[in-house]
């Protein structure tokens, strides 16, 4: 019987991939992590602080966003922004997306038989 | 720069977690390891056979597959189902892909902000 846990795992291997993207779509506006987890959350995309921060810098460090800090406010905060590679890379996935989105609604519909 | 190798990874995390899905969905007709990778890949879901067939074990003990021998041909093929409890992680997954679509759909449009 498939339980809970079960269930979580697969679930949460099926949005792994798509917080990338949301980021780097999200991030053409600049934003600092807290405020981008939750817009994020808010559009039902969940992803928790422990995941998302060492998200951000690994894509950081990947070229695929860049960070400015942000001191005009009492408290810095690092922005971070989508990059021009972040960009590309947002293309080849929304495209891989919406192939993927494609193949899932018609083996859905069964018209693959 | 974003190199082919940082890309082709991103591209891997976001497939992987689909793969579930789509594999739950097409074994809804019982079908062997073979047919089922090619039918995926006709579709545009691109995974290999030495990411698919562990796949495949793994979600017959998870329960969320079933299989059974087909002797009936000169070469007897192992046969995969989905399980009642693959169709209700499918029916989940499904509805979390509906979700995050709604929501990459709405980021890029920029509604968010």
């Amino acid at each position: 019987m498939a339980g809970d846990d079960l269930t979580g795992g697969h679930q949460q291997e099926l949005r792994r991939g798509t917080v990338v993207l949301a980021c780097l779509i999200r991030l053409r506006t600049p934003d600092y992590g807290y405020a981008l987890l939750e817009s994020l959350n808010a559009l039902g995309i969940i992803v928790d602080a422990n995941t998302l921060y060492p998200l951000l810098r690994r894509l950081e460090k990947q070229g695929l966003l860049t960070s400015e800090w942000n001191t005009a406010e009492a408290r810095p905060r690092k922005f971070y922004r989508t990059s021009a590679d972040g960009e590309r890379l947002a293309a080849v996935l929304a495209a891989d997306w919406q192939l993927i989105d494609r193949a899932l609604t018609r083996l859905t519909e069964g018209d693959e038989r």
